[in-house]
């Protein structure tokens, strides 16, 4: 069975098509990487790509991605709304199959070295690869932006992991390994925002609630309904139908209830499986011998 | 994406270890054939093969198995609890990716044409291949076994559909296409019987209850509970949730609940994922998108 891990590299171009499509390209040319899917942001001026393959491929071709971002994309000119730090801004490695997290860290840090060495961007290791507690959560690691990075690097407590100092136009790059994320929302059966927030507020991490769930209050303007939009970053420890169960139980509270839910983008398989198995109340059941397709992928696989 | 068909070969062999081999030799000598699993039950004396390739592959591995059985097992000595009818003795093909429900039929008619013709054996088509209603089910189709196959296949409505006697040591075979089936088990919290079997009969197709769908209530003894035993041959028309929910509510007529359930071997991913989007109540999910093995199958098949 072959190791795959996934990439998701985010860029710093969500408007120029000649842009998005180059940095496309670059990922496509590498045989064996799968680009699964790639998007852009015009407001956030972003794009997200997502690409599979085994541990080089995908070393590979994020490397070339990287290069085009580098040539293509300079930060003294970049306005959006999404904060970011660098062309190419973070570049999460994750495993999907018979890999490890340890061996998608290793990853991440090669990956790293050679874009500081190669490219001439510092480097930051985050998350599952970050070398003190407080570079773990990307938020704090990009704080400052790309107008604030230089003197940021300055402090002891913010030199680089790889490289020295910032790229005049490509910026830095936050670089890790972590668990797929799933992006799951809840929509009430109110109008009412600050229900949406309270709930947000009890099951969030940050705030004393499950572990792994970071969530947010917002409002669905063109459905006139409040929504529990939540990310889930490792969906093993805590998975999705505990999530939603405890967003029913305190919505009880307030009489309200779950009109529907959304995973928005990819999920892997087992994070639905595990759901039904709990619904279903299944006893014994090994996915990895049960499920048909996964046969299929090891054998495919070789 | 590879055109993917699943066969289910049932021999009339559950005890020679070697006979089992050389069908199971005879499977895996064909390339691009994966042969999922296959298991022998000694007191049933009958053994049960699962296969996936292309229809083309299938087709020749289980030509191939078939052979085997014709040349090693004598149905003149072949004592079991399991009905049967023949050496090979149910041959159903599986669609799986990329392939309908009618490119089986023409599989299941194909080899069922072969081996009237190389091996000698008539062969009644059952199931969704059947050119008759009263041939869809097996168990008629089988009804008065190998030692009164002769006799009924006199009967101008049991003519078979390919050759025209009884094979003298290796009797008739039904070959069709189908649907996956699912077996699927539900454990109440009682050691009541009659409740088990009350709800089998609410919830089967056969007495008026759940399209697709077979139930029987059974004992688990060493458990001392007793439980629905669920056959489901079309999990996209009645999905597994329906199927518990269903016996949830009438399970609360006695006070009973469901302590557990099980899927017993294999089953598509899908038939998992629909529960989950159920239970999950998700709006808008599309699986084969989303999830991200999905991606992967089609990219490895080419």
């Amino acid at each position: 069975m072959a190791k795959l891990v996934e990439c998701i590299p985010n860029f710093s171009e969500g408007r120029r098509t000649t842009v998005i499509e180059a940095i496309a390209g670059a990922i496509k040319e590498v045989p064996g990487v799968i680009l699964l899917d790639y998007s852009a942001d015009a407001s956030h001026n972003r794009s997200v790509f997502t690409l599979v393959g085994t541990p080089e491929q995908v070393k590979k071709a994020v490397l070339q991605a990287a290069q085009q971002a580098v040539n293509l994309i300079d930060m003294t000119q970049h306005r959006g709304e999404h904060p970011r730090m660098g062309a190419v801004d973070v570049i999460p490695f994750v495993p999907i199959q018979n890999v490890t997290m340890d061996e998608c860290v290793i990853l991440s840090r090669e990956a790293g070295a050679a874009i500081a060495r190669e490219l001439g961007m510092p480097v930051f290791l985050y998350e599952e690869s970050a070398t003190a507690a407080s570079r773990k959560n990307l938020a704090e690691v990009r704080r400052g932006e790309f107008e604030g990075m230089a003197e940021k690097m300055q402090k002891t407590e913010w030199r680089p992991d790889f490289g020295d100092k910032l790229h005049p136009t490509a910026g830095a790059v936050a670089v890790g390994a972590r668990m797929p994320l799933i992006a799951y929302n809840i929509n009430l059966n109110t109008s009412d925002l600050n229900i949406a927030k309270a709930i947000a507020k009890i099951i969030r991490e940050s705030s004393g609630g499950l572990k792994f769930v970071k969530a947010l209050g917002v409002m669905l303007e063109d459905r006139n309904l409040a929504q529990v939009s939540i990310n889930m970053t490792n969906y093993e420890q805590t998975p999705l139908y505990r999530v939603l169960e405890l967003v029913k139980a305190e919505a009880k509270r307030y009489g309200v209830g779950v009109v529907g839910t959304e995973i928005i983008g990819l999920t892997p398989a087992k994070a639905l499986v595990d759901s039904a198995k709990y619904y279903l109340q299944l006893e014994g059941f090994d996915g990895d011998k049960q499920v048909l397709e996964n046969h299929l992928l090891r054998s495919n696989n070789g």
